[in-house]
């Protein structure tokens, strides 16, 4: 394996395996923050789905014979922030559900475009099992995106939008 | 339009105008260190197209009677951080054009999930006009991440990795 490459492909695991730390401290704070019972059982659920995808990083990492080693995402760092700031800057409402939903779409784009690449990456190292591994959270993060934005369309918001209209 | 929904549609129009500002500072950094120039090629397109983009978000601004204001989008500070530390990290190669397509299809991501949750919140909000120019960033913005995706998969790539085999 070309030594640089595999450094790159190593950093980036430890990157996205820093920002899943992160979002299973983060998530916590935003099942309690939401008010709709969807969007508060679709972090739960999304939590769990987490949790396994954290076990499935040990495991690429323990393929490739790397320790399963965290270096920092500033990036997740950044998008758990503005959470926090949405949090405090809207009560409990369906307007705060909304910036909940635009702050989690933004964390699991994060981690499509991510876990995209480094199975593209994984596929040029000629690494099946690790490409593998790496395609089934892509489903499972694409998967929870698509839950979140058919929350966002539901009648939830525009009974919300339209109950205080003008108000 | 009830109040504090628009605050919070306010409030991410604000967030992504700072995005966008910031991406058009951030690029120009990008295209000089990429090495293929395929990928230069798409960073230079995309630069082009983003101030496209921050002039549809001041006809937004404008639709809405709101002044065209930017709100420091935290999360791009750290993305755009993520790619500057990329560019330090490895010298001039194919390991840092993999690297550099990582964090711009991040970035991409960032907006393409930003975009879709504000046309789709501007839809409840009754807003056809400004629902349409968010559906053409969009649009602009996921042909920019299969543009990468692409190149990521192209030949470049597999050559280098393997050209060093063991290297």
């Amino acid at each position: 394996m070309h030594n640089e490459f595999k450094k790159f492909f190593v950093d980036e695991l430890q990157d996205i395996y820093s920002a899943e730390v992160q979002i299973i401290q983060g998530l916590p704070k935003m099942i309690a923050a939401a008010e709709s019972p969807e969007l508060r059982e679709a972090f739960e659920a999304h939590l769990k789905e987490t949790r396994g995808q954290v076990d499935r990083l040990k495991d690429i990492f323990a393929l490739i014979g790397e320790p399963a080693k965290e270096k920092r995402c500033l990036a997740m760092e950044g998008l758990l922030r503005e959470a926090d700031e949405a949090i405090s800057a809207f009560k409990r409402s369906f307007v705060l559900d909304a910036a909940l939903i635009t702050k989690a779409q933004r964390i699991e784009h994060y981690e499509i475009a991510t876990y995209g690449a480094l199975r593209t990456f994984a596929d040029h190292l000629d690494l099946p099992e690790v490409s593998d591994l790496l395609q089934d959270t892509l489903e499972e993060e694409a998967s929870a995106d698509k839950k979140l934005t058919k929350i966002a369309e539901g009648g939830f918001f525009s009974t919300g939008v339209n109950q205080k209209a003008n108000g």
